[in-house]
C-alpha cells in the first residue's frame, strides 16, 4: 500500500467542498453577498471558485482595473474559512478587447469571423490574446500572492474548440513542419496525396479541412486535432508561466470528461491537478441508473489514471441542468450518491456549477445551491448541506489513492482516427464500447484504470484494448512484450488497421506485428444493418451480436472459443484465445451485448490474479470501490437501483455517513452510500 | 347589447366576398379578364384585392409608370358591382431597385445580404425604400381617390421577418437608448451581463444576436424581438401616411395568425381594421377535424379582441395550398363551413387567395376559385358561388359583435420570453396550451375574447392565464386586483417566474407578489421525457400528467383539489384554489390533457356567472357562437364532425343558409352549418 | 436479328475485365506494381482505366511533367495483355492550379467559392481551366497516340455538380438569350414573371436561384439544369476535342445512373461509348434482392438505350463500399451474379473501382480486387479471379444485343419540373415510379427499353408513360399518333399538366390535346397522408392505392377499368381504356402497389404482341435477358433469391458459365447465373 499523497491545497486538508460563486454578477446587492457567507457555513462549504468569466467586472475598460470587489470576496471567504480557487478569466473577452482586436476572434471551419459574443472562443493563437491575458494573470497572482484565501488556480474554463484563422493555419503549417521534418514528401507519402491529385507542393500550401474545402485526406484531419491538442495547451502553458511568475499554488483546469476536442493526457502534463466537470444524465429515459453511474465511473477513472493521484472534480450540479432536451431534477438522496461516487474514485472534492443561480440570461434555470428564492428553505440545499456534514468525516481520505491491476486502453488518437474514418458503418461507438468492456469490471468490483496506449503496460496483469484500430510506433511490440511476460490482452475487432497516421498496414491485419500474438487474421469486416444481428454459442449459451463481424482466421495453435452461428460466414471463429509466450491474448471478433463480455471475463478474470475490492458478493446495479493509503483503507458502497440490495460484508466497518456499525447481511438503500472503514 | 358597428366599407354594407386578384399576371390575354368578369358576377363576389406585388407592373422601370391596367381594372371591377381593396405594392420589388439601391436588400442573422428575388424581404429601415414606397402609396393614393371602386387599403402583404444589416443595428441601438433611458447600466442590469464578461460599455456595441455571434444574452433577443415589432410598425405607419395625404378609407393589413415574429397588439393600433389570412389544414392527419376548428376559432377570437369589434378573413383556399408536405382538397361543404366559421367569430368577410390560380410558377398549384381549367365546371367553382348566394343574405350579420365575459391571457412578450429561454424541457408549447383551455370554453359555446397581458381585466369575470412566465409591471397587481373584486382567475405551472425583460423574480415563485393571490410557492419544476407521465386524482378519477410538474407548496387557506399520484413528490398538490378576497385563484401545476381541464372548467364554471351563448346542449364536435347587435342575435351552428349530430334548440329559428324553419330537435349534417335568427 | 455491333476495342475483342488502377500511388513501391501484373493475370484481367485524377503526377508543378510512370505502366500492361483505357485528368487539380487560377475553383449556390480540397469541382465555364485541359489532353494524346496498349479514352471522371460564379452566371445568360430569340418578354412569359413582381427587365439582370436569392421562378431553375447539362457537354466537347488531335480511339465517359444534375440524352451524343458506374446497395435492408435486381436493371437499360448499342460499366465494387451507412460485404457469388447482369443488360464489360485498395485517406476501406493484405489468399479475389474465367468464355457476346418492341419514358426534363414544383406532395417518387412499372415487364421477362420523350416512339408496340408531367411541343402528337398507328399508350396521374417550360396548359388537364387519346380530363388530384390508403377494384379484387388519387372524368367512349371504392369520389373512374384508331390508351389516375400494376399489365400485354424471351415461366425473383446479334442469341438466367428456382427450358443449352448442358427442368441456385447457348 502506497503513503497517502498530499492533499492538494495544503491549508485545506479536507474534501473542497464549494463551487463556482460568481459574486460580480450581484455587485449592486451587497446583502445578497453577505447571505451567501451565511449560507456557505450552513453548507459547510470551504472552497469557492472565483472570477471565472470576471474580465469585465476587472478590466471594464482598456487598462482600467476594478479589483475592489475581488479583494472584499477574497477576504470574506477567508474570513468564512472558505479556500479560492482563483480564475484566470480567459474563458470570456470583454467587448472592448473585440472591438479593438478582432484577431481574438475565432474563425470558424467555414472561414467565417465570429462576431462578439457567448465565451469560450477565442482564438489560441493570436499574439495579442496571449500577451494580454499573460498580463491579466500576472497581474493577479501578484496582487493576491500573499492573500491568506488564495488555495489554487482555476487556469480559464473547460478549455475547446479550434481556430481557423490565417494566424492558427500558420501556427497548423509550423506545427506539421517540425513533425514532418521540414519535409513535404515525407508529409505526402503519410497522409496518402497520391490519390486524386491531393499531393501538396509545399507546407505553405497546407490549411485546416472545410466544409467547402478539403475533406478526403483523413491524415490532414487527424494531425489537426494533435494540433488542436498542442496549441491549447501551449495556450495554457503562456497563461500558467504568467501565474507562476508570482505563486506556486497548484494550477488546474476543468477538463470535460470525454471531450474529443483535445488529448487531455497532453495537457495535463503542463498542470499539477486534474479536474473535470461532470454533468451525467441522471434519471434518462434511455439506460438505467447504474448502467450510468458505471459510465460515469470510467470517466472519473480516466481524470485519475491522469496523473496517476486524487483529481477534483470541479463542477457538478445539485439538482438539474439548462442544456438537455428535458432537463430532470436530481432524486433525493441522488445528489449525495453522486457527489460521493467522485470520491470514491479518487477525487479530492465535490464541486458545484454554481453556488446561487443568476438572475437572468441563458444560464438562470441551471441548478444551483441557492435558488432564486434565496434562502436555505428548498430541498436542494438541505441536500447540499447534508452532504456537507458527511464530507467533513472525509478528511482521512484526502490523499488515498485507488490500486488497479487491470487497465482499458481509451486512446484519444485512436479515437479521432475511427470517427475520421470512411466506411464499414455509422455505428462507431468507440467510446461506448470501451464503457461496455469497461462495465463487466466495474459490476465485478474490480479496480481500473483508464489509460492511453503510450501509458506504460507493465504495472498490469490485464489490458483491455477494445477497437485499437491506430498502433502507434511501438504499441504492438509494448503489448507484445506485455503478454509475452504473462500479462492477459483482449483486443477485438478493429485491431491494428493504420499506422499512427491512418495508413493502413500492409501485409494483413492485426497489422505491425500483432498477427503474432493475437494469432487471428482478419480477411474482411462485415457490418450489420441497425437492426441486424448475427450470433455465436459460448460455454453452450447463445449471444447476439450487432454491428460489426470481423471475419477472422486463427492461426496453428489458436484456439477458437466461439464461432458464428449464422451467415456465409458461419463457423468462422468470433472468439479465440492464443498463448504467447507466458501471457495470453484473447480477440473478440465481433460485437456483442455486455452478456457475452461479463460472461467471457469471467472466464478470462478466472485465469489471472486480478481480483474485486472485496470478497463478499456485489449485487447487480451496487458498486465497491477502495481507497487506500498509509495503511487506511476506504471502501465505498454505493447503490445505483431503485431498491434496496442486501450485501454480506466480511468484517465489521464503520459507515462514516451515518457513524453506523455495519457488520453481516446489511441492505443498502435506493441511492444510498456507505463509506466503510475497518473498525 | 351593444349597437351594430358600420360597416367597414360605406358603400359595400354586405359581407365582403371575393379575394386576390391578380390581373396584372394575364395583361396578355384580354379575354381571360372578360372571363373572370362574368365568373364573378356568378359566384356573387363583391370585393377584390388588387395590386399586391404589383410594383413591377406598375413601375416596370425607375420613374416610368404604366397603370393603364389598373385603371381598366378598377373600372371593370366597379362595372361589375366589385369593390376594390387596393393593395400597396411594397411586398415585392422591382429589379431594377434591388440593382440600383442594394440597401432594400434584407441582411440575414447570419450577416449576409439577400440576393434579388422572392418578395417580402426589404429592410425596414432603408431611408430610401421608406420615401420610394410612400412616393409610390401617395401616388396610388392621389390617382385612385375618385375611383368609385376605391373601397379600402390592403397595405403591403404579410409584414414578417427581420433585417440586420446596418442600418437596422443602428435602429434598434437608437430604440435601445429610448428604452433604457440612454444608460447603459440600466440596460446592463435588466439583460443580467454580469456573467460571461458580457457588459456592455455602450449602447455603440450592441448588435443583434447571430449564429456565430451572441445567444447567450435572452434580454437581447427580447428587446429585439420587441424593436422588430416597432420598426416593422413604423414602416406600415410611413406607408399609411401616405394614402393619407389624399384618401380616408380605412386601412388594414393581413396579418399571419399566431406568427410569432411581431406583436400584432402593437401593429394593429396603428390600422383601421384588423385582417387575417386563415390557412388551416382541414382534414389533417393528427387531430380531429373539430379540435383543428376549434385552434382556428381561438385565431379569429384573437383578431376579434385585436381591436374590440368585427375584422375580416383576407386570405384563405377554397381548395388546397402548395406549401404543406401533403395538401389536401378541401371536402365537399368544408370551404363553405369553414368561411363560416369566420363570420361566427366577428369576420365581416369572406376571401380567398386567390381568384384564378397563375399558370406558371412557384403558385401555380396553389388552389384558386378558377382553375387552369378556366370555366365555372368544377367543384371548387360551383362550391364558392354557392356560398356566394348564402352570404348574400347575411347583410344583417355585418357590424354585430361577440359579448364574451371570458378571456385567455395569450400573450406575444410572453411567447417569446418562453421561446428564448434556456432550460426546464424542450417542449414549452405556449400556444398549444392556450388552445387547449380555450378549447374547454369552446366545446361549451362560451365566448371568449383571446387578449395580451396588458389588456384592461375588468369587464371579464373569468380570466385564465396559462403559462404567465413573464409579469410585466402592473400585471401582477391588475390580476390581484380583478381577483379582489370577485374575478376567477386561473394559473398554471410557470407563472410569474420572471420581469417584462426575462430576470428572475426573487424571493419565491410565482413572483411580484402573485403567490398572495394564488396562495401557492412553486419551489421546483421537474421536466418529464416525453413518453413518461405521472397522474393526479381530481373528484375520484385520474388523470394523466405529462411534460410539467411544478413542485408546489400551498398557503395556509390555501385548498389542494388534487395531489401528484407518483414520483417522489407525491402527495404534493397539483391542483389548488385559494379565495382572494371577493374572489377565486386556481392554480394548475402540472401539464394535464384536455380531459382534465374539461371537468376542472367545468366546476370552475359553476360558481361563475360565465354562460354558455345557448342553453342548449351541444354536441362533440360542433361549435355554437352568436354575434349581437342593435337588437339582433345571429347564432351559428357548426358542424365540424363527419357524421350528423343532433340538437334540440329552445325556439323556432330561420336558417338563413336555406330559409328553412328550424324548431326543437334538429339533424346537423357532417359539415354542415346553420345559422339561426330567432322568428 | 441485327448484326453484331464491332468490338468497342479493336485490339480487344473480348468482354473487357479489369477496373481503375492507380499505379500512381505506389510509385515509390515498385514491388507493389509487379505484383500487380501478376495479380492481374491471375485474375485474367485485359483492361484498365489508367490516370484518373492523376494531375498531379503528371504535372507536380506548372509546366513541369513527369510522365516516365506512366510510360512504364502502359509498356508493363501492355505487356501483360491489358488493354488501356487512358483517362484525361480533368476530375481533379492540382494544388499550384488553384492557387494560381483561383477562377478554376467552383463557386457554391451560396455563392462562396470552394477552397482548394477534394475532386470533382471545377468551373465548368473557366477560359483558363478549359484551355490548361485541351493542352493536357492534347499532350496525352501525342505522347500515346501509337501505344499499342492505348484503347479508348476515358474523359474525366463522373462529370456533375454545378458552379454558380459570374463566368457561369454570364455563360448562363447567353444561353438564355439563344434559347429565348434574345427577346426578355419570351422569357417572362415562359417564366410567368408576372407574380410577385419577378419579371426580369433584362437578360443583364438574371441569375442563378440561390437559398439567400431567387427560389420562385421554377422556369429559372429547370432552365438552370439544362444550361448545367448544355455546359457540362460543352466542356467536355472540349476535351474530347483535344484528344481527337491526335488520336481515333473511341471516347467514353462514366456517367452515374439516374443522376439528377445533367441529362444524358444530351451528354451522350458527344460520346462513343456509353458508360456507367454501378454501385447497387446490395443486401440492403429495405427490399428484396431481386427488386434491387430490377432497379438496377432499369438503370442498365437507359444506359444501353442511350446510344441503342453496347454500353460499358466502367466501374463497380468487388465487394463493398465506404460511402454508405453500412457498408455490406458481397456475399459469395454476388459479384459474378452482378457483373454479368451488366453483360445481360447489354453492357460489353466489367470494370471495377478499383484494382488495389489504396493505404489511406478516405477511399482507403473501398472494396477492392487487391486488399491491403496484397496478396491472392483472399474470398475476393478469388471471386474476381473466378469471374475473368468465365469472362474469358464469352467473346460471342460482344457486339449482340438487345431488342425491345416495350419502352418506358423516363425523361430528365420532366424529374426536374416535378422534383422543382411546389404543392401536391412530398412524395414525388417518379424514379420510383417508372422503376415500378419497369418490374412487371422485367419479372415476366420482356425486353424494354427506357427512353427519353424525344425519342421515336414508333418502334415500339406499347410505350409506358408514368407521370409525365410535362409534354415538349410535338410529345403529345407524337403519342396521339403512336396510339392512332395501333401502339398501346399507358399513362398515369400527373399527365400533361405542364409544357416545356413549366407553364400550365389551359383548357383541361392531360393538355395539349392528350384529352383526345387518352379520354380523360382530370379535374383535381387529391394527395393521401403518408399512412392513408384508398382502394380501387380490379377484376373483382381489391387493390390498395396511396399518395395521388386524380379525380377524372371520361368522355364519351372511355371504358371505365376500376373506379375508387372511398372518400368523397368513391365511384369515379381510376383506370380507363380508350380506344383511339388503331391503337388504345390506357390511363392509371392513382398510385397504387405493384401487385395492381402486374395484374393490369398482364391483361395490357395479351392485347399487344410484345412478348417475353422465352417462352417457359420465369419464377419470381429470376431475370432472364436475352443478347442477339448474327444469328446467335445468349440467354441469361438469373436467380436473384436467397433460394433455389426451378425452371423448364424449351430446349437444349450450354451453359457457358460450367459448360454444363441445360435442358428441362433444371434447379438456378441461390445468386447462381446461367448464360445459355441454344446448342
Amino acid at each position: 500500500m502506497r503513503d497517502k499523497f498530499e492533499a492538494i491545497v495544503k491549508d485545506n486538508p479536507h474534501i473542497l467542498y464549494g463551487g463556482d460563486y460568481n459574486p460580480d454578477q450581484w455587485q449592486d446587492m451587497p446583502e445578497i453577498i453577505d447571505e451567501d457567507m451565511r449560507l456557505m457555513r450552513l453548507a459547510e462549504a470551504n472552497a469557492m471558485s472565483v472570477g471565472i468569466f470576471g474580465w469585465k467586472a476587472i478590466e471594464p475598460e482598456e487598462h482600467v482595473y476594478t479589483l475592489e470587489w475581488l479583494d472584499d470576496i477574497m477576504d470574506k471567504l477567508h474570513a468564512n474559512g472558505v479556500s479560492v480557487i482563483l480564475a484566470t478569466p480567459s474563458a470570456a473577452r470583454p467587448d472592448w478587447m473585440d472591438k479593438k482586436y478582432p484577431e481574438v476572434l475565432r474563425v470558424q471551419a467555414n472561414r467565417v469571423r465570429n462576431l462578439h459574443g457567448e465565451r469560450h472562443n477565442h482564438c489560441y493563437t493570436s499574439p495579442y490574446y496571449r500577451k494580454k491575458v499573460a498580463e491579466m494573470n500576472q497581474m493577479l497572482a501578484k496582487r493576491y500572492a500573499d492573500h491568506p484565501a488564495l488555495a489554487m488556480w482555476h487556469i480559464s474554463n473547460e478549455y475547446g474548440g479550434d481556430c481557423h484563422c490565417p494566424l492558427c493555419q500558420e501556427a497548423f503549417r509550423n506545427w506539421l513542419r517540425v513533425k514532418y521534418d521540414d519535409n513535404i514528401t515525407k508529409l505526402n507519402k503519410q497522409w496518402w496525396t497520391g490519390f486524386w491529385s491531393r499531393g501538396y507542393s509545399s507546407f505553405d500550401d497546407i490549411e485546416s479541412a472545410a466544409p467547402h474545402g478539403e475533406n478526403a485526406v483523413h491524415g490532414l484531419k487527424l494531425d489537426w486535432q494533435r494540433f488542436v491538442t498542442y496549441q491549447t495547451t501551449d495556450f495554457m502553458e503562456n497563461e500558467i508561466a504568467a501565474v507562476r511568475k508570482h505563486t506556486d499554488n497548484p494550477v488546474t483546469t476543468n477538463l470535460m470528461g470525454l471531450f474529443p476536442g483535445f488529448d487531455p493526457w497532453k495537457l495535463s502534463e503542463s498542470i499539477d491537478v486534474v479536474s473535470w466537470d461532470n454533468y451525467p444524465r441522471w434519471h434518462n429515459d434511455y439506460q438505467n441508473t447504474w448502467e450510468l453511474a458505471s459510465d460515469i465511473a470510467f470517466v472519473h477513472d480516466i481524470n485519475r489514471s491522469l496523473k496517476a493521484k486524487p483529481f477534483l472534480m470541479l463542477e457538478s450540479t445539485p439538482s438539474l441542468v439548462n442544456w438537455q432536451q428535458v432537463n430532470k431534477l436530481k432524486r433525493p438522496n441522488m445528489n449525495i450518491l453522486s457527489s460521493i461516487q467522485a470520491i470514491a474514485h479518487g477525487s479530492d472534492s465535490v464541486q458545484y456549477f454554481q453556488w446561487r443561480k443568476g438572475r437572468g440570461a441563458c444560464e438562470k434555470f441551471h441548478g444551483a445551491c441557492v435558488d432564486h428564492v434565496g434562502n436555505e428553505n428548498t430541498r436542494v440545499f438541505r441536500e447540499v448541506a447534508q452532504l456537507g456534514n458527511i464530507l467533513n468525516k472525509l478528511d482521512g481520505v484526502v490523499g488515498t489513492s485507488v490500486e488497479a491491476k487491470a487497465a482499458i486502453i481509451y486512446d484519444w488518437d485512436n479515437r479521432w482516427a475511427i470517427d475520421i474514418m470512411n466506411g464499414l458503418s455509422d455505428r462507431r461507438n468507440y467510446p461506448e464500447t470501451c464503457m461496455e468492456h469497461y462495465r463487466t469490471l466495474w459490476k465485478k468490483g474490480i479496480a481500473t484504470d483508464i489509460i492511453n496506449m503510450e501509458h506504460d503496460f507493465s504495472e498490469y496483469k490485464l489490458i483491455i484494448a477494445p477497437m485499437l484500430y491506430m498502433l502507434k510506433p511501438n504499441v504492438a511490440k509494448r503489448l507484445k512484450d506485455f503478454v509475452a511476460n504473462g500479462g492477459t490482452l483482449v483486443t477485438t475487432y478493429f485491431t491494428g488497421y493504420v499506422n499512427e497516421n491512418d495508413l493502413c498496414f500492409l501485409g494483413g491485419f492485426p497489422g505491425d506485428g500483432m498477427m503474432e500474438v493475437t494469432g487471428i487474421w482478419a480477411e474482411e469486416i462485415d457490418t450489420l444493418w441497425h437492426e441486424q444481428t448475427n450470433h455465436l454459442t459460448f460455454n453452450g449459451k447463445s449471444y447476439e451480436i450487432k454491428d460489426y463481424c470481423e471475419l477472422v482466421h486463427t492461426k496453428e495453435g489458436c484456439e477458437t472459443l466461439a464461432s458464428y452461428d449464422e451467415d456465409f460466414y458461419e463457423g468462422m471463429p468470433v472468439i479465440t484465445k492464443n498463448s504467447y509466450k507466458e501471457g495470453v491474448a484473447y480477440h473478440i471478433a465481433a460485437r456483442t451485448g455486455c452478456d457475452l463480455l461479463e460472461d467471457l471475463y469471467t472466464q478470462i478474470l478466472d485465469s489471472t490474479d486480478v481480483k474485486p475490492v472485496v470478497t463478499w458478493d456485489i449485487p447487480e446495479g451496487v458498486s465497491v470501490t477502495k481507497r487506500m493509503g498509509s495503511g487506511q483503507e476506504y471502501v465505498f458502497v454505493m447503490n445505483f437501483t431503485e431498491s434496496k440490495q442486501n450485501i454480506t460484508v466480511d468484517e465489521e466497518y464503520k459507515n462514516l455517513v451515518n457513524d453506523s456499525v455495519v457488520t453481516g447481511e446489511v441492505a443498502v438503500d435506493k441511492y444510498e452510500v456507505m463509506i466503510l472503514l475497518r473498525k
